[in-house]
This record gives structure tokens, sequence and C-alpha cells, in this order.
């Protein structure tokens, strides 16, 4: 619920923000400019929210049948109104959900007006730098809606699946790192023993997957062939002299 | 920092989301337009940020002395990269945070580039709407720094006992990994640049530590070495004959 939205750009804006997060339901309180072509052109691919936003002459209609509102406070007020941070205002939002609740967020320049302030059951304010707290609103909205997601239990992105390797596995390249290791001399005298601690330490943070390992001996035996190679090279070349 | 840019508004909405959650370096590599009177208009009182922006012509340029960097992913993918949601990947960059960390935003429309990608040790993804994720990049650039904000309040953060290394010394072993695997015929062919993501990703996970690329570096050396005395020694033995 947008109310006394002075710049149409951040009403589109604010239906994108909230098409992202699975809001959809806009209602807009004597908005300066609406409909507007810079609304829908920041709306990008939502405009089926500024279609189907609902316009209102007043406050009182748009919470017609509303039973909890969380308003958007922007600064520190004299106010005896509970207020809190978002992570902490949106379960609240969400206990009341069952029924019509609404979200409030009032114009760009002087936020809520008392008139608005005193409709609202919960205070919700972002926490910002003090020292420039110039949030805008479609990011405000963004914010909320982001929020609000989160505590309605939508927030598990989907991970890519990975294939994490056997034990026995990741010891089979460790082994012949070993010996390739030996094979080059890198690995000798005093340090063997505790490079290689160093070199398990490094892959096991890396928790290696399957075809990691794979590929990782894979380098291992081209290493080893490319030697035999070498000392038959050079031998052909040496005897063909 | 925000790869390629497209949209200069962007950038200065970004530069005001940013100051709003206290952060004030901004990195823009290769911007398509910048600076750019759009860009001040969309930044409102951020215009400092963008005055003190810092313009890279690469991502090796802007990653210079960077030790861990956090990309921003926009969709799934098949990668063999962590995942995370904003609110777990915030506190893990805050612990390398003691020295220089970078937030990666990708394009608008594409993201990262694969290069880009494989300089990320960790993937942040906002949970957004299946239906509709067309988050906006100031807005997620919102939501991220609003995370990282609180996560920053959230207190005591682990130092790190590590010492990471600088984005160009992980470079300087990677050049040195792909010449020994051009050598050995491991790298050839349509699968060299595959393969080569696929081997910087492992490490990326890993979170190389300044250390851990100089032994890394050693057993290449060692190898390319190994070589050369292998020449020479059947070299020396077939002569002897």
């Amino acid at each position: 619920m947008l109310s006394h939205t002075s710049h149409p750009g951040n009403i589109g804006a604010a239906a994108r923000a909230m098409k992202t997060m699975g809001l959809s339901r806009l209602y807009l309180v004597n908005p300066k400019f609406f409909p507007d072509a810079q609304a829908t052109a920041m709306a990008a691919g939502a405009d089926d929210i500024l279609e189907q936003a609902v316009v209102c002459a007043s406050i009182e209609e748009a919470l017609h049948g509303v039973v909890y509102t969380v308003g958007m406070s922007a600064r520190v007020r004299d106010i005896s109104q509970q207020v809190l941070p978002p992570r902490a205002a949106m379960p609240q939002l969400l206990q009341h959900a069952q029924q019509p609740v609404a979200l409030l967020f009032g114009t760009e320049m002087s936020g809520l007006t008392n008139e608005e302030l005193a409709r609202c059951h919960l205070m919700v304010r972002i926490p910002v730098n003090p020292e420039y707290s110039s949030l805008n609103l479609a990011a405000a909205v963004q914010l909320i809606a982001y929020e609000l997601r989160l505590a309605a239990g939508q927030g598990e992105i989907e991970a890519p699946a990975v294939q994490p390797a056997p034990a026995e596995h990741v010891e089979g390249f460790f082994r012949q790192l070993e010996a390739t290791l030996v094979e080059i001399e890198f690995l000798h005298g005093q340090h063997h023993a505790k490079l290689m601690r160093r070199l398990r330490r490094l892959y096991a943070r890396a928790q290696l997957e399957e075809e990691e390992v794979n590929i990782l001996r894979g380098i291992l035996t081209l290493t080893t062939q490319y030697h035999g190679k070498l000392r038959q090279e050079v031998k052909a070349h040496v005897q063909g002299d």
C-alpha cells in the first residue's frame, strides 16, 4: 500500500520489487500520477501488478477489511507505537495474515501522515546508515517484501547438485599425489610429512567432488605418462643422431 | 563491484543503496556509460560515492589485493560452487573482511561471465519468486548491503588466523598451472577452457592461503625442472652406452 506517492517511477519499481518476492496486491492511495508511462517502464515485467492495482481516494478506503497494518517508519519520531526492525516485524504481520493485512508506505519526502500512523498496529523501521538514511521508496518495498518472503519460509534457494567424493576416492588421490611428488623430488626428507599434511588440509577445505578427484588424478597420471614419454623421445632422438 | 553495467541509472541507484547501508567503496568494471548524468541523478545524495568510484578496465584490475570475492548469482547454474542465501553468505564475507573483500555484481541482462564466476570464492543468491525473478540490479545491491549491515551488527567476527592470498598471487599460480598442464598435454583442444574453469572453482572454494600458493607453485616449478633433468639424464645415459 503506497500512500500519496510523488514519482510514478517509484510505483513501477515498487511493483517490480513486490513481484520478485511473490507479492501481488498493490493499493495506491491518491498517487500523484497514475497510471503513468514511467510507472509502466519501471515495472519491467511486473505490469500485471500495476494493471490490477487498486487506486483509493483515502486511507480509510484502502484499509477497508484489513485487520492488521504495519507502517513503514523512516525516522525516529515521538510516537507511542512499537517500532521493530523488519526481521522481527514480518513474523508478526504473518501471524495475522489469515485475514487481510497491509504494509503501508508513506510519501517519498515525509513518510506517513499522523492520520496514517494512527492506523498502524506496528511500525517497522529498516536499519540504515545514520549519516545517510535516504532509502528510495522502491528499495524500502524491496527490503520489506524480501523479509516477508523469508519470514513466510519461502527463502530456500535451489542449490546446484554437487557430488562430493567419498573418502576412499579422496585417499586414492592423495596416494597418487604423494607418489608423484616423491617422483619429482618435491617431497623428501624432513618436510615430507608436513607438506603432505598441508596439502591434505587445502583439499579438505575445498571438499572435493567426485569429478574433481577424477580431474586431479588425470593430471597426475598424465604427468607420469609424460615422464615416460620424455624418456622415450629423448632416447629416440639421441639414438637417431 | 559492478561489472559491465549497461544502465548508468542503476549505477547511481546502487551507490545510493550502498550509502544507506554504510558502504562506500564502489568499483566499476568497464561500465557502458560513466560518469553519466543519469547516474548522478539516481544517486540522490550519494554522489560522493560516485565521485570516489574506481573505474577498472578488467576484473583482474578490480580484484587486485582482494582476498575474498562473493559473486551475485541470479539463476541456478550447473556450477560446482557453493551458493548461499544472503543471510548465510554475509557472515562468511565478514570473516575475511580484515583484508579487502569484494561483492561482485554482473550485468543487468546476463549476470557474471564464466571468467568472473571463476574468481568468486562463494556465490550468493537472493531467494525470489521463481515465476518472476527479475530483480533490479540496484535492488539486489540494496538487499545484499542490508544483509551485510545486519551481519556486521551482530558483533563477534572470528578473525582468521590465516593469511589469504591476494587475487593477483592466485592468478600467478593459475597461469603457471595452465602452462604446466599444456606442457604435459592435459589441456588441449575443446576442453581446455572448461577444465581450467573447473580447476579455478576448486581452488577458489579452498580459499588459498599465501603459503599454499607458494607450495603449489613450488610443485609446478619442480615438475618443469624435473622434465629438464629427465632430458639431461636420459641423454647422458644413452650417450654413455
